[in-house]
């Protein structure tokens, strides 16, 4: 198993030359105090020596222990504490924080790396300061002063982590019919009782204190998902003084036993009248989680991403070293017994693949980053710019990459042939660890709707438009530019396409909304090849570019850049072509069809 | 996890009705004697039995205890060892072999079907019994009379189990440059000494003894593949009388730990000096393996049809089950709290995914079967045809069905939610188990070299010819069939397009052979395509007839069928598009970029 490398070149030609963060940073008050170009790459640096250092090496043993279970007790694997520790006293838990509770401010399109980085090293370990950040940023935004100064200081700080309580057992990603308990208690506080499943970290070893943000509904409260609200509720009650008190009605009934992410504690969670405190309004809890939805939903997807890159770096290694067959035009290393197995067309094929999702997927994630950036940081049409295209590309972010997350991890165990699927060359655990990225956080199927139902039809397609006005925009700036006219052609007939599609299909839902569940899968992908596309006419432009006027990045990676762009464009954007075909073809050879002929 | 149920009724449609096998049967005199309609049933019913209650209930377990390793010892999991005993009492280690050395004669068509209901109930188990079949066959075929005596009737009557090896360390698939060695002794024997590894079954508890089927190299032999010898090892030396005689130099020296199968042995081999038997000629050993290996490749595509089809029947149970959300068209089941989630076109594509991809490569095994039948008992033109096809359509069968076969499984993980990635409910094993079929017994990759360098190109388009011609005449003879023109019309289209494609790439490797490996993959999907897509209107069109006579499978199933092969048509076959696009689009977005640059 190859030892992981931080991607730092390549988040550092998005960054600075692609979309020239350091300008907008400087144009936005509240992040102009906190970041630039040089406080940016220091930050991924220390972060790649973290992960490389301390997170990559302890993923596998954390497969093989995984948690234990004892009694309510959970206890995580060896050296994840110690890695722990070391993460928090390097002030990464409070990265993107709130700096008015001694978060560091920092940008998305940095966190966003910082997280590709952790997920690399380890998805298991990830899990418990990226789930902290959601419910910190959720909490920052939705709760009272005093909840925020009692525990968002403690999250920020690393000493406290942090759980999302929504699932049960009965009612998977239809949060309407929960039926967790709240009920309102003379101190203001509420009792809540109920049992939640799937809980990430909701018990574990690692923090001295645990806060659960748990959903509820109160007694009188209406049916279905508008009578839903949202609860804080420490495993420790916190004293007057800030001390740890009393253990709360809150523990851990059992632990899952999974396919994959072995490392991370799936929790039964038993709420038995635990003191629970409301964030936000009575009622409104479901948008007060969906703050943090939405964070983790793209934290999910640079999940799939992480994994992925890990199984490149690995699978290219495995393919420069392994010695097997010739090259199909004639002996390439003659003096050896066989060629390196980079000779045959397959092989490059999966190489190329990877190579070219990987960094389309690191792109999109940063240009998804850089509009949640406009979101919070900027104002007016800027912000609300920004604030759209974040809506709208938050489903895509979640299922888009982590498909290609999945597909690219089982492409580098093929890689290795056999040796891809015994457990000691790590490739087959970035699988395991892979596919829950595409379940959980809403499932992909969950995401393919949200995009179609409600944000493109949701919103007649005005949402839509902001990005396709925006790649029309730039398509017409870089039309008469010859060098890019191979990637500008294919990007103008996907736009057209893509809009084509979109105007079908809300039309024919007009008359059946069935069209819309029974494409959205297909409309999803679809949305994610041209958005990519996008993505790398825009590296490619900027490549071009900077090999005339010898740009930092260097000549080589330019050339990279410019090779993998291609492929992208030859291999890859076709794919589109059949889920347009597919999701046109309606939604009556679904439907047609009794259940009991299944 | 749903019990599983063989699909008894589809196989009988497809013997019965589809393919005709009983009067292909009698017309062929060494299966007239075997089977009929009546055996040909009673034999599916009985296996059926075997696989539901016999191997169903033991894997799971298989898989979390594995097999163990102690000193060169292997011992299986709980309950194979019973099952295994159970298996070999009813008769079913003989059911495809020679008759002249105690085997059942039963033609590939019935055997293909027990294959799939060993492997839906648990591929593990499948691996003992399916690899000596295979080894039998190549003794049966290439063996001199006294081994087949004192080997071949041991390894029908199940007494005996045999293992293949092939792989060494350094040298995955590429078998030219292994290093075994066999140096001939007075007594005509060999001795052989040389590490395998991967070696399925060459060690385990469950039979007294184990026939290896070893390839090695004289001291003189040539370099590379035409150098090679293929050897009997037995574990256990066989005196004159018959009985067990002395362990032979060959042990097992671990075993390996994968990401599934893990109830079957994966060994590392090493023999030092081991009494081993010429099978066939020196230096023609490669070809001998073959008849073994093109066994067990269709058996490997089997495998992944096996595992997709029990997650198949797993994810409809669920999904019929589970309440959550309600149709887009308003409540299905307003009495409840939700809808089932059949209501939801994205989980009703998944199934349907399931069900036509795995019915389709249900017939197409058929289809296959019945060539490889021909091959074997016909004569004349009929034989050289079946032959054709047959060598055709082996690395399709490799590697189309279990490529779908993994989609498939993680398709019917995916339809769980959360629940698919817990280990209790089974579909994770599936999908963990079913990986592996991509990979050994040639990756995909080798199989779609083998299809289109090696049989498509190698034959100068002469072998893919045997098989348009067929379609075509197919087309020619049911194109004025109106109620079959939805399916006859993309069928020619995908067949012309085929043709083209096929043209396209053998022009262009005239000029360069990386076109074949750059687009290997990629044609052998849309050769897999098309070639289902024969195989659905074909079941189409007898279902339109059966539906007119009241055909005896009843007009629930034929409507069924029907609305399954219309979704192929409308939401699958389209895959080919993009298929095709990317492989028209050439090697050099593959081979202009340098190592370096990956």
């Amino acid at each position: 198993m190859a030892e992981y490398k931080v991607p730092l070149k390549d988040m550092s030609f998005l960054l600075h030359e692609v979309f020239k963060a350091d300008e907008m940073w400087q144009q936005l008050p509240l992040l102009a105090e906190q970041v630039d170009k040089e406080t940016a790459q220091a930050i991924l640096q220390e972060c790649a020596k973290i992960a490389e250092q301390e997170l990559d090496p302890i993923a596998r043993r954390g497969d093989e222990v995984g948690v234990s279970f004892n009694d309510g007790v959970v206890t995580t694997a060896p050296g994840y504490k110690e890695a722990f520790n070391t993460y928090v006293e390097g002030g990464w838990t409070g990265l993107g924080g709130d700096v008015n509770y001694g978060g560091m401010g920092m940008p998305k399109m940095l966190t966003a790396m910082h997280e590709e980085m952790l997920c690399s090293a380890d998805i298991s370990f990830a899990l418990y300061p990226v789930l902290t950040a959601g419910a910190a940023l959720s909490l920052a935004k939705h709760g009272s002063e005093e909840l925020k100064q009692r525990y968002l200081t403690r999250m920020y700080s690393g000493e406290w982590s942090a759980s999302m309580c929504l699932t049960e057992a009965h009612s998977g990603s239809d949060l309407g019919i929960i039926r967790t308990k709240a009920v309102p208690q003379d101190d203001g506080s509420y009792s809540i009782t109920g049992n939640k499943i799937f809980i990430t970290g909701g018990e574990h070893d690692l923090t001295e204190n645990i806060v659960h943000l748990v959903l509820a509904k109160l007694p009188d409260a209406p049916a279905g998902p508008r009578g839903i609200s949202l609860f804080l509720v420490p495993k420790f009650n916190v004293n007057e003084d800030e001390t740890l008190g009393e253990r709360n009605q809150v523990s851990c009934g059992s632990i899952e036993h999974k396919m994959g992410i072995h490392a991370s504690a799936t929790c039964v969670m038993n709420f038995d009248g635990a003191q629970g405190y409301l964030i936000g309004e009575i009622n409104k809890g479901l948008a007060c989680m969906f703050t943090m939805m939405n964070f983790e939903r793209i934290g999910v997807g640079i999940q799939g991403l992480g994994a992925a890159v890990r199984s490149y770096q690995n699978a290219l290694e495995y393919a420069k070293d392994r010695l097997q067959g010739r090259a199909l035009t004639g002996a390439k290393s003659p003096d050896q017994a066989a060629d390196s197995i980079m000779v045959h067309g397959d092989v490059r094929r999966m190489l190329l693949n990877m190579k070219a999702l990987n960094e389309g997927s690191r792109a999109l994630s940063s240009y998804i980053a850089m509009q949640l950036d406009y979101a919070t940081f900027a104002e007016g049409e800027v912000q609300a710019k920004g604030e759209a295209l974040a809506a709208l590309m938050t489903p895509v972010a979640k299922a888009f990459f982590t498909d290609l997350g999945f597909e690219n991890t089982v492409t580098g165990q093929q890689v290795f042939g056999g040796h891809g699927f015994i457990r000691e060359w790590g490739q087959e655990q970035l699988v395991r660890d892979a596919r829950i990225t595409q379940i959980y956080e809403g499932t992909n199927g969950i995401q393919a709707m949200d995009l179609l139902m409600r944000k493109v039809a949701g919103s007649k397609g005005n949402l839509l438009k902001v990005f396709t006005e925006e790649v029309s925009t730039y398509i017409d700036e870089h039309k008469s530019n010859d060098a890019l006219a191979e990637f500008i052609t294919p990007l103008s007939q996907a736009l057209a396409d893509l809009n084509e599609l979109t105007e079908d299909l809300l039309t024919k839902s007009e008359g059946n909304m069935n069209e819309l569940g029974a494409s959205a899968n297909d409309y999803l992908h679809v949305f994610g090849y041209t958005a990519m596309a996008y993505i790398w006419v825009k590296m490619a432009q900027v490549s071009q570019a900077g090999l005339e006027n010898n740009g930092e990045s260097g000549r080589e990676f330019y050339q990279s850049k410019l090779h993998t762009a291609r492929y992208y464009f030859t291999r890859l954007l076709p794919r589109r072509i059949s889920l347009i075909a597919s999701a046109k073809s309606g939604s009556d050879c679904m439907f047609d069809i009794d259940d009991e002929l299944f």
